[in-house]
């Protein structure tokens, strides 16, 4: 893809497509994974490949509600730590929880594959620049800090069946809030019914999960965790939020992208 | 998938999606194969995974050209004979043309397996019953006679570059009218601009190639092929048809879909 013009309006979009290719092949991911980016890619097409407004609101009350959970956790898949992952760690480090690598297709060799990711972007996150106002020594220390599970599956999700319902007991299992990128919609339901908050990134504002959460953010993932990133150093405050009308909203950019013609 | 019910309201998309992902990890696709088809789940999605009143217009319409064209030929790449092989084969018998296995990204290999994938097809296509009066044994000389062409490339699309530009010199080189499932942009415009009429399948509204066809049936390929196979059997007439008018019906479907929450 090195013939990809800096100024080509949907470079960001072929360049996370090549991403996916390229992990793909070196079996960093599901069969299905390149055709969810797919579908994910249309949606974002007909949000016209930038965060609406309606999405940063809901990444402001994500950011709120990570910052009063008591055991907030990130869960990522492999799509996730492909396209977003460094973003996912700064997340993490600035809440000073962990990060779950859980996958609705578990094989131990992607979980193990993805974890050696995460284990690099953490060393090339933690000589970045502080984005808050410590020092680039406490910086590191955080990240540093940050627990990467997956590897365990030690705890399970109530209410799925067999692999699909493993998780790691001092992650998602004891977690009050998780903050699930791109989930499946089945497990989205069991992590509701458990009572804990389930936070989302998903394009598809009508797909089960989207609908089914306690916050939606209709927004591709990369732009969306940076953004959040960025939101968590405003200390935003919980607020009442309508998940319904936030999806109302998503949908609506996409209905008059599609008029547009 | 064996485990997805008869009556799954969906169970018609994730049997393509499997045949697709078989299909890759067989090596008959691109690599960026399976992220097309999944853009093309999604705008399904929208559309309600079945085929619009507009769109069995065009169909109607691709039918007319297609039976009064001089040279047709039916260009098909890998996820058009995944999805859609028969249907395509059962066309060309119907017309007497060719059908050309033509890709943007092209290697012998997959070309060959392709090639082969077809002529397979084309043995169980020869044994069905007829689709219209004749007898069987008509039916299965008709079938029979097809020329699958892909192999030579010893044709080219003027104002291409480099191995796009390859194509079958008794094919799509010379064809005045193609039909052309699942088609790139810029090949879409290259064949235009050389005078020939273009009938796609896409079922992205707003893609370069639904833009730039000359006729564009916005709807998932294996039922629009199965659904020009039959309306081939109905001999219309062309007619005046309207591309801008048809692509702002399908988009409109769309749009009341993603306002329906």
């Amino acid at each position: 893809m090195g013939d990809i013009p800096q100024s080509h309006p949907r470079r960001a979009s072929l360049l996370a497509r090549q991403r996916l290719v390229d992990a793909a092949a070196a079996g960093l991911l599901a069969d299905s994974a390149l055709i969810a980016h797919g579908r994910g890619e249309a949606f974002d097409y007909l949000l016209g490949e930038r965060t609406s407004d309606s999405a940063r609101l809901a990444i402001l009350e994500v950011a709120a509600r990570l910052l009063a959970a008591e055991r907030p956790v990130i869960s990522v898949n492999g799509n996730t730590v492909v396209l977003a992952g460094k973003a996912a760690i700064r997340i993490a480090a600035s809440l000073s929880c962990p990060i779950e690598v859980n996958l609705y297709y578990r094989t131990p060799e992607r979980i193990e594959k993805l974890l050696t990711g995460l284990e690099e972007m953490r060393a090339e996150v933690a000589s970045e620049a502080p984005p808050n106002d410590g020092t680039q020594a406490q910086w590191a220390d955080s990240v540093k800090a940050i627990q990467i599970l997956g590897a365990e599956s030690d705890g399970r999700i109530e209410g799925l069946e067999g692999p699909r319902a493993l998780c790691s007991r001092i992650g998602i299992e004891a977690a009050d809030t998780v903050l699930v990128p791109l989930e499946d919609g089945d497990r989205c339901e069991a992590l509701m019914a458990l009572g804990k908050q389930v936070l989302v990134v998903d394009l598809n504002p009508l797909s089960r999960t989207a609908r089914r959460a306690t916050i939606t953010i209709v927004d591709e993932v990369s732009r969306a965790l940076d953004l959040l990133s960025a939101a968590l150093l405003t200390n935003p405050e919980p607020a009442d939020f309508d998940n319904s009308a936030n999806l109302r909203a998503a949908l609506h950019v996409m209905a008059e992208s599609a008029e547009r013609l």
